[in-house]
């Protein structure tokens, strides 16, 4: 029999119409285990299990929620070295640094930083306008379906990371999918899960819901499903476009990370200034856990000079040194090689001749193109190649550098490397504008990887780095804004007001009184 | 030759591929002038000026954009007389009260309110962690298309109403759509904010534009193209629905107000203590501007009952003894009988026996139906019959009440009236959180008509009632920040972030800062 389900409070056999294996990417064989690919009966009894939650859930208190992600954050900590143990296993990243040094612990740290940002309120935005009899606040929004992707099975793994910790903190019921990269790290997780959702007092146990994988079909039936109300998504484009596309034709939300190449702009006085230290940090960004991360740098642009060919010449010796890194599944290694001959057939020329690595593997790739020949099909070599692999753009002088940055799609993130002379400044000002437009998170002179989980991140983009530039999938209290409805209450008896909206403020949050944030309560003496 | 429309600052001869003229409501006669219809050659031009005046526009001061919000307002002001009475001729809404001391007075404060928001910088969430080096806020997004209705010619008009001033207010350029329903009062108004336009410092010209009226197509081939942003529209749901599918299919925001028929649940108590009253209060709010209010309730909920069946004769008697009002033009008048039939056909019966009135009109209109005939087609009988109608549902008992609700679609208001005494209260309890969750505002013992502009204030609900159920289109300064986008600086240097990212705090803007808000510069001693 296949691996269970976790559907309505039980893990039970799924209705599945198939099973699938994980694969070992360093040695390209499977993992004994079978896990089932869930038949739509499976998502109907999840989301009618999901409504019933959502009923009781909508009406619990916060410290609630708080106490059961806390409680699940314990429970990773307590089996961090299984955990990790499992998921290196299944992805090739690495048991330790990456999992139990980085991912794991930024994980429960995610978790906790909900709990808090739930227990504080301030993240729902209470307003309250003592004149007009007008209270505000941001309410829980409903059924929250969280599919992850295969990069970081723990930081956005569907039951355990960012979009499922903040669904949950604002007070809805997730079900969640995992990824056939990694299931049987992600049905560990949903087994601590759920033991922590029985373990605390009040969560109803279909609060979190659990299957491994469902036909594509399937998969768009949820979202358009009357009863889902959002989807957190983060993963490839085109599974990603099908699932928005589903949601937008229903009225549902849809939260998307999909695609980034994440810009980088070297600037001729910061290459003289500093090469080494560039391609250094250039090198760590873009082979760390071989590129396969949201926000690796998948772009440089320079202008024409001894400087970019430095610049060139030192990391293609550096990434010819070393092997390619173990990608995640074959998937990736396919979809890397085709990126990257959709790049090439655009006019870049590859400058690298290394080797492959073990397993599931692409040498580690370095791109040139002329900026006159990136603007020729600005669209197509803005392909990502997601991976070891990184394109150089050399523009001719500033205005080509600027009318490359114009063409830029959304992404997540884009960097300016300057000199700190001020020699740099004016072709700094020069694209800034147009740059931050296109970006959600714009750097100076670092690398884009790593994603501080903080409250002035910005995870997120324009289209199609995601699908709403307003929101950030990363950082506490902001990312539960997504999920979540604003409500006005007109002349409700204070009695019935949601706590966080009457007079008392029952704890810390700052709520906006009259025109100003405050602690205080409403009426209370200004000191 | 047909009337100008408003391009890259210059007043021409729109390429149009018709024209066409207002009807008076009253006389059903057109009114002399003749209005284009543009083609996409307007358009296009209108995209074109749009992106160099966004170039502009991103890096004012918001002083500027407020000098030129409030300028705007005064001009409004000092020609109330003659606007008033040309809307009146196009809508037949009335001179006095509506317009002169109602609805134009609400657009002036609200262009004020927005220039306030944008002085004050609190709106855009400046958010500052110092530890990680990251600070983030609300930018501006682009170019802004901004769609009004035919039931507001001031406070929503596309040129002038609350989308208007917060896209402006945010930083974007704003392409304005005029309503064939109202055309000389839109271009009135694009003339007046074009004024301001010119006569404020650093303002580009097209950063205001303005045309009447296109084909469906180019409407949305608006949308989808590249050059624009986002779209903010109030309208019916299949102009709403076209425009938002093409903003959607291309990753643009679609912020839209479609349509709503505002349940009102009349519990038996609150009828027993003061049916006159609410009676008094229902008429109001049903018949005031012929019932084509957004916020109209047009869906009235109540128990099987003496208690109710008093109210129906009681609202039926008003109703038959006045006749219908004037509505907006033909089309609404079909609508509305359209509507109304639609709402018929699953069993609802009509109770009144009135006369329509001058012109375009429908006789006052209330039907009632059993909760199990509503049941039946819960979808059809929600239909939106836009004027001066009502449906009443008589459910057996507050389960089947609750089924009743549990059917609603998503609304911008939902009302309960309840006795003061606490006979009510469990009947509440047991609505209150399925019909907080599928309205925008919930209101306690008062009709919804009536939107206060205010920052508690949520006009806005779940779909099918607008796009988005976060977000608000009325009340500053919630509404600007439907028009921005979230952008994080990672390591920036102090002299390149926004101001209200630098360390010095430029006014009196809250800011997030280390997990709390504050007025305070970063690094100010705590007092």
């Amino acid at each position: 029999m296949p691996e269970p389900v976790l559907i309505d409070g039980q893990w039970r056999d799924a209705k599945a119409s198939g099973t699938f294996r994980a694969v070992n990417p360093r040695t390209t064989q499977d993992i004994p285990g079978d896990y089932p690919i869930s038949s739509w009966d499976d998502l109907d009894a999840m989301l009618n299990a999901a409504v019933q939650a959502y009923r009781v859930m909508r009406l619990l208190p916060a410290e609630t929620l708080a106490a059961f992600l806390d409680l699940y954050a314990s429970k990773i900590e307590a089996n961090i070295e299984k955990l990790a143990e499992v998921a290196d296993e299944e992805t090739a990243l690495g048991k330790s640094p990456r999992f139990m040094n980085g991912e794991i612990p930024r994980t429960i740290n995610q978790l906790q930083q909900a709990a808090a940002a739930a227990r504080d309120g301030s993240w729902s935005s209470p307003t309250i306008d003592t004149g007009s009899g007008l209270r505000s606040m941001l309410r829980p929004l409903g059924v929250v379906c969280v599919f992850g992707p295969n990069n970081f099975p723990f930081a956005y793994n569907g039951v355990a990371g960012g979009d499922f910790a903040s669904a949950i903190a604002a007070g809805n019921p997730v079900i969640a999918k995992g990824h056939p990269s990694h299931p049987k790290t992600s049905q560990m997780l949903a087994e601590l899960a759920f033991e922590a959702v029985k373990e605390t007092d009040g969560m109803p146990h279909a609060a979190v819901q659990f299957f491994q994988r469902s036909s594509r079909d399937d998969g768009a039936k949820l979202m358009a499903d009357h009863r889902n109300a959002a989807l957190g998504f983060t993963g490839s484009r085109p599974a990603g476009m099908a699932l928005k596309k589903a949601c937008d034709d229903n009225g549902k939300l849809a939260y998307l990370e999909m695609s980034s190449i994440n810009p980088v702009v070297l600037l001729p006085g910061a290459l003289e200034e500093k090469v080494d230290e560039i391609v250094e940090q250039f090198i760590g960004s873009v082979l760390l856990g071989c590129g396969q991360f949201c926000t690796n740098p998948g772009l440089v642009i320079g202008l024409k000079g001894s400087g970019i060919d430095t610049f060139i010449a030192k990391v293609s010796e550096q990434f010819n040194a070393k092997a390619g890194g173990t990608l995640l599944n074959e998937a990736g290694q396919k979809s890397l090689s085709q990126g990257i001959e959709a790049i090439k057939s655009v006019g870049a020329t590859c400058v690298t001749e290394g080797k492959a690595g073990e397993g599931f593997s692409v040498p580690n790739t370095l791109l040139k193109i002329e900026g006159s020949k990136f603007l020729s099909d600005p669209e197509k070599v803005q392909t990502e190649a997601f991976g070891n692999s990184s394109l150089v753009v050399i523009a001719d002088d500033i205005d080509q550098l600027l009318a490359v940055v114009r063409t830029l799609e959304g992404n997540l993130t884009g960097c300016v490397y300057s000199a700190t002379d001020g020699s740099d400044d004016e072709a700094y000002s020069t694209i800034e504008p147009d740059l931050a437009d296109r970006v959600g998170r714009l750097l100076n002179d670092k690398m884009p990887t790593g994603v501080a989980v903080v409250s002035a991140q910005n995870h997120g983009g324009p289209y199609p780095a995601t699908g709403h530039p307003g929101f950030t999938a990363v950082g506490f209290p902001p990312a539960l804004r997504r999920f979540a409805k604003l409500t006005s209450y007109d002349n409700v008896r204070e009695g019935r007001l949601p706590e966080l909206l009457q007079d008392t403020n029952p704890g810390s949050a700052w709520r906006w009184v009259d025109g100003a944030y405050t602690q205080a309560d409403v009426g209370a003496a200004v000191g």
